[in-house]
């Protein structure tokens, strides 16, 4: 089996330590295709963490992340914008194949969630330019509706999709199975945002019945109630034949040896992950 | 300040005792619209409810609850439809307003979640003329997508009400914020079902930063991040003028003394819940 298109997000294999670890423990496993987060860059510093990237021949599915644009005052808002171009130039550095942005929530006190939207809407717009410039698209990343208050006010692929479609050029989604899977419009709207090559990453890890903790109780794939065969026949049905990128935030995973883990999502990747045609 | 619109669902006030107990604590606060759940009706027996219903002319905002109707076989799917025949029965003894439906998930160890909505559609309509014969609506419920799984299979307003247009008569929904709030495309699908006559009932209560448990963690009207007044005011500009029936699971809260708790809900339902018509 081919691990060209498996690819680990670091939150999945945060106990194994800095940047460089982490990419070890990947390049162990015969996985070449990494997802970081900036405080793993930021750690090992920009130039380093660019060196390690290049001398692998890795690729960066995404780098995690930008966005959280709401907040009470034009300071913050600012701050936000300023934070996002910063991330934007490390992406660059990076050669990533897209900065994942989560957008925020409502600011801090505020009921105001469609006030929230517009924040997200505009600070978008504000970013957006610099991102052409230096060739960086930009994933915005639905999160599942139980986060609308505290991470992301965008919450289907239908909703942003709509707000890629009003930005243009440069935009595009982030298409994680444990935001999306419950969504009845699922289907719709990945051929949408396919039509459009506008899918500019997959996620995967899996949905737990019961769920203890909507934080931090991700399952690994093959675990929960999601059809991942299904899902990914769906995605590529859309044109997009790109990387599966596991982003597993666990408390259990994150408590075993980072090569037991490791080991589990290729053997998983086989046999749960692939496209079933048949679906 | 009139209470002729509030209405307590049981559920909120569990700790007060038996049907007759929970009338008793409404009375005492000017309560007289209720919402009953089949175990407080089934402990009193039929009759005695409708009794107490009919003698306080109190007003039934809702019987709580049919639906379920998803399983791993026929003869699952078929005790759900008779268990849903008798809650329709029992609805009409109380003279409900509506039935409130909580379709179900998937059936245990399923993945199909198309499946699982084709019977919910295929349960509905079963029991359908039934309802129609005996003048009980039938009130699809949303809920959060967070509930997917294990508790409801139609997890958006607009995703309700295409199931109820092809229905047709004797289907609405029940608007509960808790559920929608989050929901990009509320203030167009109230409005819809504002024009098609298919709000039969408004649930209230409030989404808390942090929810520390999905299932039992709901706020008091107030104590949260929803905008009741903006909603109320979405719903009457809808055409909806009903109660606004209070629903809070919450450990919390049933940990309190029921007067207590009824004294709060008055307070906030006056406070925070009246249409802000500037919004």
């Amino acid at each position: 089996m081919s691990l060209e298109n498996l690819s680990i997000n670091f939150a999945t294999v945060r106990q194994a330590g800095s940047f460089g670890e982490i990419v070890d423990a990947c390049l162990r496993h015969g996985i070449t295709s990494i997802s970081p987060w900036r405080e793993h860059v930021a750690q090992a510093g920009l130039a380093e963490a660019a060196r390690i990237v290049a001398e692998n021949g890795l690729r960066v599915t995404g780098h995690c992340r930008g966005g959280f644009f709401p907040a009470i005052d034009a300071a913050g808002r600012q701050a936000a914008i300023e934070d996002n171009l910063r991330a934007i130039d490390e992406a660059a550095a990076l050669n990533a194949n897209c900065l994942v942005v989560v957008v925020g929530g409502l600011p801090k006190g505020s009921r105001d969630l469609p006030g929230a939207r517009q924040m997200v809407e505009d600070g978008m717009a504000e970013i957006l330019p610099h991102a052409r410039q230096v060739g960086v698209k930009l994933a915005l990343e639905p999160l599942h509706p139980f986060y609308a208050a505290e991470r992301a006010c965008l919450n289907t692929l239908k909703q942003s999709l709509d707000l890629c479609d009003r930005l243009g050029e440069g935009t595009g989604v982030a298409i994680d199975v444990y935001h999306v899977w419950w969504d009845p419009e699922l289907e719709e709207q990945v051929a949408r945002a396919g039509r459009n090559r506008q899918i500019l990453a997959h996620h995967i890890c899996d949905w737990l019945v019961p769920t203890a903790d909507p934080l931090n109780d991700r399952g690994m794939m093959g675990d929960g109630v999601v059809d991942l065969g299904r899902f990914r026949a769906m995605i590529e049905r859309a044109g997009f034949l790109g990387p599966q990128e596991v982003e597993i935030f666990s408390h259990r995973w994150q408590a075993r040896p980072v090569d037991e883990v490791l080991g589990i999502i290729v053997e998983r990747y086989d046999s749960v992950c692939q496209a079933d045609t048949a679906a």
